[in-house]
């Protein structure tokens, strides 16, 4: 017999509340996004720390943001090896199946991923340097970001800087995938570069003329 | 120059207006989740599909889940062989790290991961079957789902059916981390396999004993 | 030997069946909570009354609320007496312990407090009056509230209107506290005032603009 | 203008959820309840912590049970000093107003108030021995009980004494009201102390002849 538990009644509850008000207000809408398919515009690549919803940051309707959710937001480099990729599947889902026209990628502070990647790379977390070690393996792809930053000394400055490098090497990586790349040069896709401040609800912006991330 | 675009005038304003009210509204709170870190009481493993959106189910407060979200809310097996696995990252560091006590993948109605690996797995979409279909290769892992299903002659019933494999997958596969299974035997966390009917609203749990979803 | 007695087998049997449900269904969360501490998000303050439950109007999970409820859910002034004050004592937990982030101040329709405090000083329950009658002398921090609102003929509404006269005494009173003060100062904390007319399930809140109580 | 803020959203969402579904589903339970007033069967004298809620231990309908919390469920003793006693006033509502018919003390493990007690009285809190320390002046309630447990070595055990003794300090002292102790006498009301282990669920009830809690 399998490990399933009955689900807490708190959140039975809750769901039950959500069923009698939200969905039952949406009902048309809802079920006309059922039986025409979602058509989203954008794809979210975000993290899964439960401080950062981006359905609540941008006020999203059911039906408008196909979103991933991984360690870190990052996106991998394009790898046709025959190997199960999720984050590659969502991407290629998004572009080629739904046509999305715009990518987000949505960084955050005080990331735990990142933190961790920090701590590997600067030599403090052995643990995560072992090969069985999931998010060591990760976070291996932000290995050359945090070269690029760790001459800063100031650590919160230092850890802001690697977070931002975990966005850039999404929006680099992305343009590894030949059906992002072809698609952005025919203006087809949009691709933007977010980091939310979870302190202060600041949310940043990459600004490719500036090389630089500036509020919004 | 990297090919980063700004943001559409209406995903800023409704940031801004996210800003002024939900964040202002909540400040004191979300700046001490910042401060004292995350704590969440569940991760929640679902799908990318813009029409299922649990934060909302369960009317969710920032903080209280960490969120997964892959093509057909799906959990390969454990496979510590050195190479880069986002989902089984994500499943680490929540429990290693984060220490929640439960674990919720949600499937739902209308999947078009479950859709795309029907028709590979029945010989109607010979792309999917390509070394570089990124889809199709995470897709794989629901093969011997759909094995247990074919023989279901009503298609809508097949495809539901399929999804709910997609579930059990997950669940099956969950248990194949040392980490998990110690957890889950020494009742540390608990597992659960949600079901969500997209058109109607409705939610449907798998119980264990009847070994079937039942609504709740 | 003491006058205490064993409990009534119907409660005995329906703690039984939380635990064998409730508990055992959230249990490795409930543990967490006991190893890490409670960290809720607001402190709610709200009457005695049995039919006011903010749990249930909340869908409160287990660790949410840190709950103080008394008679007509008052606040009374600062008092740095070295006398006795469970209120404050509450307040002073919640704040600078607990470091919560919001107060709630939850009142309600047809409050036996209230209607007690209306007798009181309209001259109807020389009883109230008494130096000995804890009721009365509790209910003496709504005197003033009273002399605001016995214009008022309806006495329906003049009921409902001293009902909010308690919500808004506490908010006041609750700024005489020097460390409640600084924190609404700091954003720490914000203060909600919320009514419940338990005829009808409707909750209003206090608009400090409008300077008067709107139904959500 | 008062610092009222708006209620977060997400509470606001829950709480229509729970109008639209517990409210609607109970609505002539809870008119009744209304227009003929409360009849509780028993007052609860139990802690604000955010971990013990008596509503879900045993289950509670709405017009159950007259709840009063405060920090380590303590009653003063009877002090008609004409004074300000919220305690005290709950107590004498419950019993003078409702008739109800028990009172139930609620103690709980791992209780903060306790803990700053103990530290108090082991001098290792000096800043709640100051006259403007509510916490300390409301725990100076326990010293006694500290006196007769603090011989106990192991720290754990202690503490679990010292909540214990909580208890039992409010069941002495509900006797020391007139009409508490006239009530018990006539056999017009039961007393129960109960003590709630929070990590593990356990529930144990003062058995008054063996002088001990025993688990029920």
């Amino acid at each position: 017999m399998r490990h399933a538990k009955p689900l807490p009644g708190s959140l039975v509850q809750r769901y039950l509340g959500w069923k009698a008000t939200t969905f039952a207000e949406n009902a048309p809408w809802y079920r006309r996004l059922a039986t025409e398919g979602q058509r989203p515009r954008a794809m979210v690549i975000s993290c899964c720390d439960s401080r950062v919803h981006v359905t609540s940051i941008f006020g999203a309707e059911q039906g408008e943001f196909f979103i991933h959710r991984n360690i870190a937001n990052l996106v991998p480099p394009y790898e046709p090896d025959g190997l199960r990729h999720g984050t590659s599947a969502a991407i290629e889902y998004a572009v080629t199946e739904l046509k999305i026209g715009q990518i987000i990628v949505l960084g955050h502070s005080l990331c735990g991923g990142v933190q961790g990647c920090e701590a590997m790379c600067s030599g403090q977390a052995p643990e995560l340097e072992r090969p069985e070690s999931f998010v060591g393996r990760w976070m291996d792809m932000l290995r050359p970001g945090y070269e690029r930053v760790k001459g800063i000394t100031d650590p919160a400055a230092r850890r802001e800087a690697l977070e931002k490098q975990a966005v850039l090497t999404s929006l680099d990586n992305l343009m590894t995938f030949p059906f992002v790349a072809d698609a952005v040069t025919a203006n087809e896709i949009q691709i933007h570069g977010l980091w939310n401040d979870i302190t202060e609800g600041v949310l940043e912006i990459y600004d490719a003329k500036a090389d630089a991330f500036i509020p919004l």
